[in-house]
């Protein structure tokens, strides 16, 4: 996964835009199922229109004597996503309300976009805006804004069931790799796990730009969404080495937060968890009243909570091999949870008899029947009234024991799924 | 409302009598739509009689030398309300009984009464009972206790809808003020204010005796009390400058303990908060099984709980103007949160986009999304179940940003109300 | 109590054989109600078989100087229960296998069993074990293990209604006091205290081998039980000094919950609470999915949680008659709670005038309502939501307030009862 972003990283990706469609080209090559979709600039999607599309070949700022300060070339975090187009010469004083940088972080290039007011500027080091003389700059941004199409990627994978898992990714930042690049690699390598399971529910993935794409994806997929998606998770922020973290959907309660939390409370027990209220993504629109979607969000840590947020500080030195991974496998984990959950119901009044089986010790000492507390406990509260993830909450234990143990006792015909 | 509170303060007002009639009669002035009811001795209201009326003209226990030691002249909390006349000599051994004082407050005289069986009594400061001689007194109780009638006043204020807030208030205590006549007066002031008001709702406002007259006035009331009132408020308590309280409903959590809450959390964050288990006034009627009224109790220091209580230490220097506007200041803005109050739906499907309406920013840097918090949090919390009140609780805005941001959104199309 | 548990120690109990029906004949002199049934070996329960029938006259390990070191004629507990007969000189190294000590507690005997795998066994302390030399011995068990019969004892109790109170014990432990000989004791003495009570609800209460005894009794009666049963107790553990415990049903709020939990907030403070995660006697069947019944456990101290559990050392000393009359004490207070429980309702709108019927001061001073708060709220909460156990709860008043302030309330015509 670290090398896929590593390719992945120099691309500038936007809104829309030439970068988008290199970034998902190259994920079709791991994904060979995942297709391209273009949604023409101006379609009205809900409340918002689908605005125009954005390129750019290079941008600098250079002083009098041609010293190029400022270079699209070196950093693509230095031009405002959605810059129109610029040549001109100008005075420093001129220049500065253009100028973006972070007097608290004075090494950093913040990264700002205007998606839908039309401006142009640049992003730098607060050191080096702070540096720059009196005089004369020349101010270049080679870039287009005109009528183009959004671009998004979108892998489905049948499954036993209609019923869908949801996952969501977003791919529209330049040169970041927590927020961004880490979501998209990480769904790539779930992707394909998931197409070499034998599974259960089938799987909805999709690589969209961030609220306006997944607008357009919503307006386009409402009803189905709504029928199919019993769990989905919006992956991103899942590359570094440092926390956990699990944001609750709206409701807070579904499928979704519910799985999530078991398997989080032995992958990571110091885990940290918002609420909705903290929301930052595309939950933001899945969880909408109106479309009210089953959807989390399971992240190493969570955007705009770390200091290298939003800025080119967040590069491939924050998001490891054993960050990706960590996060690969609590999503991993979690999925593989849903697809063993069940409403199960104990098929016989009073205790079976698990000795008979050799389930439980035939040999009655002290403390003999404690041995055997997850199937026992599991049978008391598979009373087809909660599934099989509440019950393991309730009585205590992890997510692989309640699919070892309900799978065991199921074999044994000790308990059967209910319709929930 | 300290001026009325003053021009009120010596009338001796009891559960009867031309002290009530007294009172309404100032307060008809200031509210002319006022109107005043009688209701005959004897007439039976639930599991109750209406006394018998009552009126005194003087009183005072002369020694041997013709020295007044106590006279109803200088302070009608003198006499035990409800006294029958006497005129008679007796030892101070025989007078004993008859006395009423507080010996952990040697220098406050108690209020007592005795509404449903006939004595007589006199209440003094427990330094001075404790100072007078043997030998024999002149006791002398020049009161009138006969069939009558009892008095209460009543405000209609019609509003755009048949739905009314509540509000009732006591006026059948002698010369005490924080309890009662803050109630009184600070509800004269609201019954002004909402007069000027662009109102929504109905506003029914009654001056009863405490306990009989709500009871009278729920015995004549009922149906229209239970299909009309959405919220009230027993108002007492309202003057001194010492805390704020609020004494939850029965059930606890109808519409009035919810506004009444997140109102107090911003006016006054240090509020005690009371169960209905520390109820002591008409809430005991108005919320009780049958009636189940939605009525808490906002109050500054609440009855029962402060030194002065129920004796002469509660007066015009207890109750003071700051006191008496922070008391109508908390019911006034409950009042307009309650007339705000909404079942909100958003209209869109996904986010709307805030930014084409001026109502974020359209630079999009770290923490952009942050300064609009109090709109997006209303927007993915009105989804149609729960009323802003609840929402605003939740998503944890004051009454003030509640009632402005819901306004905005609904103008701008964005929020829509729904049938609660 | 404690000179019945004197006569029933020695007795070799199992889970089937003639000590099971000594006991109960014991009891049948004390409960003349009590019937006795026999269920054949073989019989199919549920998921379960009824087993053959364990006899056993003696039983020694002998060594080759004749000398008996362990004697089943000294302490029952020195065979494993069920073993089947042996006698045949063995080593040392041969006999190791079939021997069971607690290096632990090397001075007890601990209490194995093998119901449903045939085996054979001696228990002993483990410094006797330690001590045993290498040589030859001689190891005798006349035992029979052969199809026959399970027997249980039931007492049928009628009262005003058909609904009934449960108790249900073991009878199925050799020579251990707390657990088990408290658990039928304190059940004998409540049956005769039930049949000198003027009942509201009938009583059931059996004397079951724990596990098969209750799965038995519960395939025979499943229907009745589940109709008719409000609230039942596995009575167990209630003759030590220690401590009280409850253990709550599956639900954790059933009636039997409730009421034992109200008993025991008075009755002892420091009482040990535990879940039904906790449990370890026939609660395990009798609130099992499909069965479900209203049935908790209140203990003294609870078993598998005292050191002398399960050995030789639960004995007489550890179980005092003021530990068997506390037990008793708990269970027969919880049981009068249940008979006085109904859920009322306030008669009239409003507060009653309690002062005409001599309930309430006729003088109102400072406080003065203070004084009748257990009436006052028991009419405020009594609304036909709540049963008087939730009310006296909510309200703080300890089970016997409840019981006579409601009892009160309703004779005179203030609470009146509905159907739950």
């Amino acid at each position: 996964m670290h090398g896929w972003a590593k390719d992945l990283f120099p691309i500038c990706r936007s809104l829309t835009g030439d970068g988008v469609r290199e970034t998902l080209s190259y994920l079709a090559r791991l994904i060979p199922s995942l297709t391209v979709h273009e949604v023409p600039s101006g379609t009205q999607v809900f409340d918002w229109t689908v605005p125009d599309e954005w390129n750019i070949r290079g941008a600098y700022i250079e002083d009098e004597y041609g010293n190029r300060l400022v270079d699209f070339a070196r950093n693509n975090l230095h031009v405002v996503g959605y810059s129109t187009p610029v040549d001109e010469w100008m005075t420093l004083a001129e220049l500065q309300p253009h100028l973006h940088s972070l007097p608290e972080q004075p090494g950093a290039i913040p990264y700002v976009t205007s998606y839908y007011v039309r401006r142009w500027g640049f992003c730098l080091p607060h050191a080096q805006r702070e540096s720059m003389a009196e005089g004369r700059y020349h101010v270049v941004i080679d870039s287009t804004l005109e009528p183009g199409s959004l671009t998004y990627g979108e892998v489905l994978i049948p499954g036993r069931e209609k019923k869908e898992i949801f996952l969501s990714t977003y791919i529209c930042h330049p040169s970041m790799a927590n927020n961004e690049l880490s979501g998209p690699v990480v769904t790539t390598a779930l992707a394909r796990w998931i197409e070499s399971l034998d599974r259960r529910y089938s799987y909805r993935i999709v690589f969209v730009p961030e609220t306006i794409g997944a607008i357009v994806y919503i307006d386009r997929h409402l009803e189905e969404l709504r029928t199919n998606v019993v769990a989905g998770y919006v992956v991103t922020c899942v590359g570094d080495d440092r926390a956990y973290s699990l944001l609750r959907s709206r409701s807070g309660n579904t499928l979704a937060d519910r799985a999530a939390k078991l398997v989080l409370r032995r992958h990571a027990p110091d885990h940290v968890e918002y609420s909705y209220l903290d929301r930052g993504s595309d939950e933001r629109q899945y969880c909408s009243p109106g479309v009210d979607l089953p959807v989390a969000s399971i992240m190493r840590t969570r955007y705009n909570s770390y200091p290298e947020y939003h800025t080119s500080l967040d590069d491939l030195s924050l998001v490891t091999p054993s960050g990706l991974e960590g996060g690969f496998d609590a999503l991993r984990k979690t999925i593989s949870l849903i697809e063993a959950n069940a409403t199960y119901r104990a098929t016989t009044p009073c205790e079976p008899q698990l000795g008979k089986r050799g389930l439980y010790p035939t040999l009655s000492t002290r403390g003999a029947g404690y041995a055997v507390r997850a199937m026992t406990n599991l049978l008391a509260y598979c009373d087809g009234t909660r599934d099989l993830v509440d019950v393991a909450e309730f009585i205590g234990i992890n997510a692989e024991e309640a699919i070892e143990t309900s799978q065991k006792l199921a074999a044994a015909g000790l308990l059967t799924t209910v319709d929930a």
